[in-house]
């Protein structure tokens, strides 16, 4: 090997993949490579900044554990999450859209009777009063949908980024045959996602703010139905235009209304879900 | 908002970092925002792929620690490192070529006396005198230069890869005014990247052997000339022209001659630094 030209280095490392006995893995990792060395090549990347990105990545997955997922926020930030859900998930009809999963989902939320309060430790915030139905792209009520549900709390953090918090603000819910639930929380507030990593510090020097506008987290599944991953985002939030995570979509957005008491809110929505 | 076109949704992230004070941060971003939204476009990756893809990250952030670089193996085995090196180091004139860093260098080697034996622990291993001059460009020879040495050992493990082994095989040696070098050890010998974590999988998913050819690591550094990190390969071995990490280069390959003794090699190589 006298030494590999820039081009013939790239065609080397993907001729290399000619025994893969996967042909979409291949197709990725081919597109990947020829992705990553045009980068390299197009901003002539020094040793010293290849380095850092380095450096970079370690930090990031070492951030990740059981409760907190620094490549999701990664992912979220650079806007790669919602450019795989807008590959995925072309405009539908009237079925609701989705968007990012993001980093604080958690397995196994409670499963609670419908009507439960799923904030019974939150300290202040606007006592809110969820409730709308699961029904199918022709209108039928979608009877046994699970609806699990997760939101941060009126002081913008996660269950998981307390320590022994415990599971909170977060729980499943099965529709009946009426396709109906409705639960108890608190009115979400918007926050910053978090700084404390190499992400939000990424943030930071990129001169963005880290900032989600206030939103309930929502993936409601059901046998013969695409699962949904989707938001409900307060209408009003000052961040609806500048979402971190680039994450907000006209139809998401809901009108938060008053409550039967003062200081009390409702939030109403009718989820669609797209056959399988 | 209404919602993001694919088009829309990369000039939008790109757009995000307008406030930005750092112009060679900002352009390296953006173009990686770029290549990682059109490879996601190019591919259509599937909500599971990204999944796989972020596991995958972060697996190999969490294989990394102070021994062991894994996201250096994976930009190796991606033939990053290599294109890398090539933007920064075009074909010099008599200056030795650079090659790949590789995930186990450490700093703080030994310095040892000319002379000695870097691999005095090795079980096996057939011993090699290796010795030659470091000089300029023009052929003046360099005193003080360091020679900062490291290589497997003759069962192909790293110091670092081998539990409580401390340092071993590896050491830092500095020329006299003669611009001189010598040191004992073993042949090195061909040997696989680590399989046992996530790059090494990768590698036999894509049915990619992960042998690298024999070689010894130099990093040679002068005050007034570049830090040249290079490899010594040794003719005639079988992986030469398919390395894991691609990085061969002609010039780098010395062929180990018989010692002194029945069984002994020596490695004779000049080096020649590039001016700061």
């Amino acid at each position: 090997m006298a030494r590999f030209s820039e081009d013939a280095l790239t065609e080397a490392v993907i001729a290399r993949m000619d025994k893969c006995d996967n042909p979409r893995l291949k197709q990725i990792m081919a597109a990947t490579v020829r992705h990553l060395h045009a980068l390299a090549r197009e901003v002539k990347l020094t040793e010293a900044e290849w380095f850092q990105a380095i450096q970079f990545l370690t930090a990031t997955g070492q951030k990740c554990d059981d409760k907190r997922q620094e490549f999701i926020l990664l992912s979220d930030t650079l806007g790669l999450s919602m450019m795989v859900d807008a590959i995925n998930h072309a405009r539908p009809g009237s079925e609701t859209e989705s968007t990012v999963l993001g980093p604080f989902f958690v397995e196994g939320a409670p499963d609670l009777e419908m009507g439960a309060n799923i904030a019974p430790h939150a300290k202040g915030g606007a006592p809110t009063l969820v409730s709308g139905k699961v029904s199918d792209g022709s209108g039928r009520p979608v009877a046994g949908a699970l609806l699990d549900v997760w939101q941060a709390g009126p002081d913008g953090f996660y269950d998981v980024q307390k320590p022994d918090a415990g599971m909170d603000l977060r729980a499943r819910f099965r529709t009946g045959t009426d396709g109906k639930y409705h639960f108890r929380t608190v009115k979400p507030v918007s926050y910053p996602v978090p700084t404390d990593g190499p992400v939000g510090q990424m943030l930071l020097k990129l001169g963005r703010h880290p900032y989600r506008p206030a939103h309930l987290h929502f993936i409601v599944s059901a046998p013969g139905h695409e699962p949904l991953t989707t938001h409900l985002f307060v209408k009003g939030d000052g961040y609806l235009d500048s979402d971190a995570v680039f994450g907000v979509k006209d139809s998401l957005i809901v009108d938060f209304k008053p409550g039967a008491k003062p200081g009390e809110f409702t939030c109403e929505y009718d989820f669609v879900l797209k056959a399988a």
